[in-house]
């Protein structure tokens, strides 16, 4: 089946299935069932056999699937059987705390490149990483082949930048300004919002 | 309106029709309309006027909404027209980079107490928040009367922190653990996943 007719909500599921695998391995799983991967996902195992359904078959009648296998062909679905290099924009507070965590390398997602328009930090090397002046943003992510970003500069500047990184050839963009991204059809946009979510729960408490 | 008969994904809006209003004021605007507040936001003025009719009428025909009055209103409808003190359950790396940004605090989510259970930490005090033994969270979190936390802890540890802070009387949980949390019903949960954000974005990389 084609890539783009495979509804994104399945595909969104994807990573939950594939973390849940991680899991189980870890916890000494060699095959599981649709069943106990709902279980700790919360969701039905029908749901699961359906998900999975668009990509191929997976699984053995009787014995379930196993980890190992089911892992790898869905890292594989994913793309990330492979590392991929992300540019940062915005070295901020929060930037700062995004490049100091080190959970996005452990996955794959190495940050590569920072950008930042302050001379302060234009240049400086912190923990491994050069921040580069926001003006070389065009130049370095389309020569490096840079296809996803994040963005962690203030919300006034953010739409800016992600036409930016669109130009220099980023197709998709994990946004953690607090506004709405407008770009091309075909560039992916997610968005990290802690502070919306404290909100909305804040609304239900009394 | 009873709060619980307000569809969560009407809730869900009202976070981001907060910020945008604040955008709206940051760049002079006094009055606006769902017209504008729509465009901002990539959703239909239709949409917008529905939400809001779920709490009461906030503008007028002809001039629209009065920016500062609708801010205010929808804040204390979020209950965010008052400071909410979190505690924080894991300061590794991502406990750190969360404890150390400043955002929250900005927007009246107050990190006060920090809970980890390695003894190397615990005691200490960094950049003003002191780290308390995880056995004391039931009794700390009581005493004060902590309604909102926030977990930081690997996934195999996370829904024995969950369970721990509601007996305590939390009553809403934004999640950063890779893992499904199983609570009470009427606990809130939130979830922040970034690296499940990127994987299903590299999905539609090729």
């Amino acid at each position: 089946m084609s890539r783009s007719r495979v509804p994104d909500i399945v595909v969104g599921r994807l990573p939950i299935y594939l973390r849940t695998l991680h899991q189980l391995e870890d916890t000494g799983y060699t095959f599981t069932s649709s069943q106990e991967l709902g279980k700790r996902i919360g969701i039905s195992s029908a749901q699961i056999r359906k998900d999975l359904a668009h990509f191929g078959e997976f699984g053995k009648q009787g014995t379930g699937y196993e980890v190992k296998y089911l892992q790898e062909q869905i890292a594989k679905i994913l793309n990330v059987d492979q590392d991929w290099s992300v540019a940062l924009v915005g070295f901020g507070d929060l930037g700062q705390a995004l490049s100091r965590y080190s959970g996005f390398a452990r996955k794959g997602f190495h940050i590569d490149v920072v950008f930042d328009q302050d001379p302060q930090k234009i240049g400086k090397k912190y923990h491994e990483v050069t921040i580069y002046d926001f003006e070389e943003l065009a130049k370095i992510v389309s020569s490096q082949g840079i296809k996803l970003a994040i963005i962690a500069v203030p919300g006034f500047a953010a739409q800016d930048v992600a036409e930016k990184l669109v130009e220099a050839g980023v197709r998709a963009i994990l946004n953690y300004a607090p506004v709405k991204l407008f770009v091309d059809e075909g560039v992916r946009v997610e968005y990290i919002d802690p502070i919306a979510h404290l909100q909305q729960m804040s609304f239900y408490l009394t």
